[in-house]
């Protein structure tokens, strides 16, 4: 179990095609976590970043025609060099330009994982071509009771797009085949700062570059990490604004041992 | 007087179209009063996303042809929903092409507040359509002794635009109809962090929203309370870099009997 | 020695068309050393900027067809109106379009300082039409045993260029004429977090403008003072992020004193 050390170690560069908003975390966050990022949304200049790159990062949190572009395009040279590709929909169902975006991203580039809230995770569902819809009797929040539910869905969107899919939230459920996991990790005052997800977009990148011999144990341990640190830095932080300082700083001195002592998680065969 | 509690309870959904130097801490200090942010500035994307939202924040800070393009379609979008909107006309007066973009804001989408600095205000309303600038006499620094010019000027504004018009520095003036506040709170040092006039926009948005029956206190509510706030982390801050942490934390901690114990308030008829 | 106290009593405006990820901290950073900043790259806007500033840093991080024209222009404003310019070529070296857009940068503007690491001066050379590439034999960290051959390379571009050419790392080196400092201050944790660089190239632009007698000791007073501040905000940072918010708050402390204490500066006839 030596996720964190792996990634410290082969430091992969990550090229973000992001949001404006979280960008600087999500930079932060990579380096905290030992990975090297590089932004540029440039269709002139983003797909032959990929050429010195491992992996690419695409979220949908601030969209326009131009980066959009350049997504796709990242994304089909990231998927022809073999790069770990990542997608983040952040703001999925929010608005039918953001659904068409990411329906068109979803049927030209090919993911290895795809994480986002419940929320965003059902909206791409219904926009997907190859999944039927989700169904409305799936509540919207994740809860022990309807967990049953959740691993059936997110399995159908993980076999139709061959992705990892990992819902965040109180209860982040991570499933890639007939396996999911659960983890209760993170504090529900993460919520209060923005990026989080975004930046655990990014770790996600990573750790799959520098584990790349099992996806899902690979995101699983992304989440709980970022989960953990946010965890810690509650244990201090006086309000938002030290709680989002400290999940960098902690993230910064994240290893494998307070990974496998903070972890909580739970495996299902689904 | 419930003005934080109601926004904590409401949690307003704002749009922001904002600069992209201080977008981070806009979103950060709205989750910190409560609000909830989200940013796009797409012309395809933006208009709809009121659809979703109970408000819009339009920041003329860093404008390119395609953001002001948004600012407009969603602002007459969110008139039509009758959703409240802010103008923060940052930066006013310093190019033409600024001037020209606010001018056209102003004449296009009905505002219910516009707030900026002394230079700002003014500078919007000589190129406003409707007021016939501003005379040479009022000093740009608000003090005690120019009140009155200042309050006359404001009004003028208030009345042309039917906003409430908030001037923010040492001395805050907020005017509406035929009643003037003044608040005390803050510090200069504030000065020195980027981003709490953009970051004061969003707070006072959200405030309207969740306290519609008196747009004036609302308004002021949320200038005393980032005041507060920013006077709070001056107390322990040890640079502007921890100032600027301690600010959001301060938001995030933030509530009614704090506004009221520390606003420094008062109120004239005009 | 009153490099940092110019700068506060100056108070220089500095128009910056610099990359989204740390536009925040390079704000930040400029108004911490006593600077104002102002942001913008729309062409419409950012030409008529320089009217009203002392400087202009560009900054290619981030590029786009859009900003790049927006470069061009404002550069070119800034050389009629004998501006302060400086070039921080960010990620030179990384693809064609930055190579292109970086050599199109010098040779149409006139720059007082180019700063970057030694990849990206290197890179930078190399696409200069003014000089003949890089020996291969220059190997890409900066060490005690190949500093000649740095400084005369330094020196080549420095003449070819009529600017202060300033090499960043974990020596830095800065070159202009006949002279070169090398300065051995900063940490190497400073690396992990991003946009140091970024920063630097405004207190650069600060320091020149506040000190213009002798532009190569103002580069260097500029390239101490981050590294110190760096310094500072190490013995007590917890992790990456309060690091990032020291640095802050120790640039905003800053004061010639502390920098005549603490700087390491060697000086050489080159």
């Amino acid at each position: 179990m030596e996720y964190i050390k792996n990634i410290r170690e082969k430091c992969p560069l990550i090229h973000f095609i992001t949001n404006y908003v979280t960008v600087n975390d999500v930079a932060n966050a990579a380096l905290a976590i030992g990975a090297s990022p590089i932004m540029t949304d440039e269709i002139l200049d983003a797909p032959d970043m990929q050429n010195i790159c491992n992996a690419l990062v695409i979220n949908t949190g601030t969209l326009n025609e131009n980066t959009v572009a350049s997504m796709i395009a990242s994304g089909k040279r990231a998927n022809e060099l073999g790069h770990v590709v990542v997608l983040d929909p952040c703001g999925a169902g929010a608005t039918p330009y953001r659904n068409k975006v990411i329906k068109k991203l979803m049927d030209e580039v090919k993911f290895d994982c795809i994480k986002g809230n419940i929320s965003e995770i059902k909206a791409l569902a219904n926009v997907s071509s190859k999944t039927k819809g989700v169904d409305a009797s799936e509540a919207d929040k994740v809860t022990k009771d309807n967990l049953s539910d959740v691993f059936a869905f997110a399995k159908k969107l993980s076999n139709a797009y061959g992705a990892v899919i990992a819902i965040t939230g109180a209860i982040d459920v991570i499933v890639y085949g007939n396996i999911a996991y659960t983890t209760d990790n993170g504090c529900k005052e993460m919520r209060a700062i923005t990026g989080t997800g975004c930046m655990t977009a990014g770790v996600i990148a990573a750790s799959i570059v520098a584990n790349p011999l099992d996806k899902l144990k690979a995101v699983t341990a992304a989440i709980v990490g970022v989960g953990l640190a946010g965890e810690m830095a509650l244990s201090y932080a006086k309000g938002t604004g030290t709680l989002h300082i400290g999940l960098i700083d902690e993230l910064s001195n994240l290893d494998d041992l307070k990974l496998e002592a903070g972890a909580k998680i739970e495996k299902f065969e689904i």
